[in-house]
This record gives structure tokens, sequence and C-alpha cells, in this order.
């Protein structure tokens, strides 16, 4: 094995950042993976850092100490974020999405992994400030999306299931209404999945009246859990009140017009104009 | 903006390849994003393909000719895998995790971002040789991995829900008998999902007997799509006539014994000896 350039260096160093997002490495970890003295090593994430800001790459944070190391944090310029949500609502306009009943057809869409990336990469850029524990989620469609930002918070992810499972042993559950068409639903999470005192974000794919999200409060309170930010792909106009206070959404969809065969869904109004 | 010195192209060079997996780049568009030459970008590539093999992160595939650019395909050492698969059988041997009915307990390691993300890892490994199309699976446990999968592999995922849904549209559904205990339950898939003749791999978590798997077999028939792989996470030992001849477990269940408050639990076979 010859002796390793910076560059050679540089690539793997980089490669390993980003496979482990919000990971904590320290600059003793790299000393010995590239046998290089820990100033060199200290030289390179400089580098890092610098390429990573002048493209809008992510943040590479650095710390001194004993306890000092190198974290990788994803985060999507503020620009991107809107572009890549003007995008995807011209594909959500297509008329062949219009279900019967009004509905609208995006599974596709937010279960392909790079758009689950991307929607990630956004609510971790979003909540990372307020210092969430877990990102919890609710079963089904949601999933991906609440699975890319947790990885990309370096938080574990923690999915309310829509009925108690044998395999998941003592429960909590909670009935609530539905907010939109006032039906009795159920949600339950695992005794186990959650400690006491815990700070959650609540990532789902939809929002209409915010019943889930409102049962989601409800039952995060029976595990003294606090849920610090709520975040929607994508949230109706109406109703204009919603069962909850604060809620961050990629899109606001006003209409699905079944016999105009119309979709009106825009970018929400925080990720700023073009 | 002063002069990219060749670290700091590196840097943004395999940032921009590891967040989209197999994803195809040209030389011309990286050539024009850091405003150098092609010869330049192709020795850059070169320097980050020989790094990635040396540290075992994955393969850097170049394609010459007018077509030509770059892509970075996830494939992890099956030394690497080993380790993993064996650390994570220690953590699955924890007698807190076993629940009433001598089921186990392994959804926050399933659901956790960086485990999601090995298993998505080893099995794209796996199976890219198998040339897929898509990654299938059914909800909810084994989403997470499938879409790790999916992610590494750069296709998209589709998952089977337990019953017909509105918001899907026209829809196939199946009956099936579940392998091991009989009973019957139901899979559906939107018709536009997938269309006829995909090659499609399975994932799942947890395979018993194998009904869900024969299913999904079934279901697939009726798209005319193809099943050209399974993998499941974990597979019980017995039944050992499972209803589907090929799969790939990463570990194998021998036995929960909740009198003796032990599981056993071990790395499938095709992972080889320590």
């Amino acid at each position: 094995m010859g002796k390793l350039r910076r560059s050679e260096r540089l690539a793997a160093m980089v490669k390993t950042l980003v496979d482990q997002p919000a990971g904590l490495f320290s600059l003793t970890q790299f000393a010995e993976m590239f046998g290089a003295a820990k100033s060199t090593i200290s030289e390179d994430l400089g580098i890092v850092k610098d390429s990573f800001e002048r493209f809008g790459l992510g943040r590479v944070e650095t710390f001194a100490g004993a306890a000092g190391g190198v974290k990788y944090l994803p985060e999507l310029p503020m620009a991107a974020a809107r572009d890549f949500v003007v995008q995807l609502c011209e594909q959500l306009k297509a008329p062949d999405r219009i279900l019967p009943g009004g509905f609208l057809y995006m599974t596709d869409l937010i279960f392909s992994p790079a758009v689950a990336a991307r929607i990630g990469e956004i609510f971790a850029t979003r909540f990372r400030g307020l210092e969430p524990g877990y990102v919890l989620t609710v079963e089904t469609k949601g999933i991906p999306m609440a699975m890319m930002t947790a990885r990309f918070l370096g938080l574990p992810l923690v999915a309310l299931r829509r009925g108690a499972r044998v395999t998941e042993g003592t429960a909590v559950s909670i009935n609530y209404l539905s907010g939109s068409d006032h039906r009795i639903q159920s949600m339950s999470l695992a005794k186990r999945a959650l400690p006491r005192g815990a700070r959650v974000i609540f990532i789902d794919d939809f929002m209409r009246a915010g019943g889930t999200a409102r049962g989601t409060y409800d039952l995060m309170a029976e595990f003294e859990a606090e849920v610090v930010g709520v975040g929607v792909f994508m949230a109706t106009t109406e109703p204009r009140k919603k069962l909850v206070e604060n809620y961050t959404a990629l899109t606001v969809l006003d209409q699905v017009d079944e016999e105009e065969r119309k979709v009106s869904v825009r970018p929400a109004a925080w990720l700023g104009q073009a």
C-alpha cells in the first residue's frame, strides 16, 4: 500500500462523513484510518469545509479539544429547496394524477428515494435548530421522508402504528377524530419505543384538518414527550383552521378540480420567491 | 471566487456522487460545475476510484464516449457486511427483547437510519447484478430497509398495502394464506405503480413460512412482473421448507426461548466465517 496522496485521503474522508450524517468522528479516528498526523487531518477538514460551503453542500462542523472531532450536517440552501419544491409542484399538476373523489396520486413521488432524500434534507435543515431527539411518523406514506429526515439529523425514527401489534409488546394506544371526515381512528406506540421526556418532531406526507398531528400531540403526552416541530409534505388550504397551531408544509394544495382536470398546488410561502 | 484547488474540487465531487447513488453524471456536468477541463475531471475521478477501492467504500464506474460519465455504486465488502451482521445479532440477543408469545422486539433496530442504511447497502451489493428495475416491499416494517436498498440501487420503491386505498386509485388486490398461522391476508397495489414486465426485488424484514413472499409472486404475476430476488432481514429456521424457493436472509433465528430468556440468532451462512 503506497503512500496516500491528500486527494485520495480527502475522497475517502468525504465519503465516510457523508455516509453517516451528523455522526461524530474524532481526528484520531481519521489519523489512524489514513496514517496521517492529526494536524494534517485538521487541514484536510478545513478544505472539505470550504468546499462544501462554496458549493452549498451542507455544513462541516469541527470541535476542538479532547472530545473534539468533526461532523457533517446536511443542509440545503433555501434557493435549492425552493427550486426542488417548484419542480415537484409541476410534476404534481399532471392531470392524470387526479383520482376519483378529488384525490391526488403522489405515492410514486414520495416513495422515490431521491425525492424522499431531498424532502428529508429540507426538513433536517428546518428542524435541526429545535434539537429534537427523535423523528416520529405514522404508517405508511410518511415513512420514507421521515426516514430520510431522521438519517440527515442522525436521529432514530419512530413510527406510530394504526393498531397495536403483537410484535411490539406493551403499547399505548389512543383514539382520535380525523379532522376532515370525523371518523374515529386509532394509533399506538410500543411503550419501549420512546423514553420519557423525549423531544420529537412529527413528519407526515399530508395534512388536511390536522387530526393526525393533533392525535400525535395527545399520544406524546402519554409518553411525557414534547412535540417540538411538525413537518408535512403537503397541506390543504381548506380548512384554514387546522387542529395544530404550528406546522411547516412544503407544498400547499389549493384545489383538485375533477371536472376541469386541474390541480392547483404551490410551494409554501416560507420557501420564498424565485 | 478564487481558483479551485484539486482537493476542494474532489471534496465537492465525492459529495455530489455519494448524494445520488447510481446516478449518472457526465464529465461535462462536472467540468461546468468546477470550471475545469474534462481531462482534469477525468483524472480526478481516477483518484476517487482508487481511493474508494482502497478503503472498500464502493465502486466508481466511468463510461467512455458521448454518453459517457460516471456513477457511484454503493458496495459493501463481504467482511464488512459480516462484521455488521454479527454485531447486530449480538444486539438482538438481549433478553429484554423477548416479548410474550416468543416474539422478538427489533423495531428500534430496523427503524434506525444507520442500520437500515447498512442493510440497504448489503442488499444493493447482493442484488445489483440481477438488474432489477424496482424494489418492492410490503407495509410497514420493511419500508426503511427497502427504501435504503432502493436508494443505493438508484431505483424506485414500491410498497404493497395491506388493503386498497382511495388515494391510490384502481388497485389490484390478492388474498393469500399466511404460511405460519393460516390466516387470510390481503395485499394490494395501485395499477399505475408498476409497468408491465418490470423486474423487481422483494425486500422485507421477516420471513417465517414465506407466505407474504409467496403472495408477492402471485400479485406480481397480475402485473406480468418478474420477481428476480427476495431479501429478508431475518428468516426463522422453522419451518425449514419455505413457500418460496430462493431468498437471501441476513440473519437466521433459531429460537426464542421465553422460559430460559434466550434468543438464538446468527448471521446467515452465505456471509461467510469470521
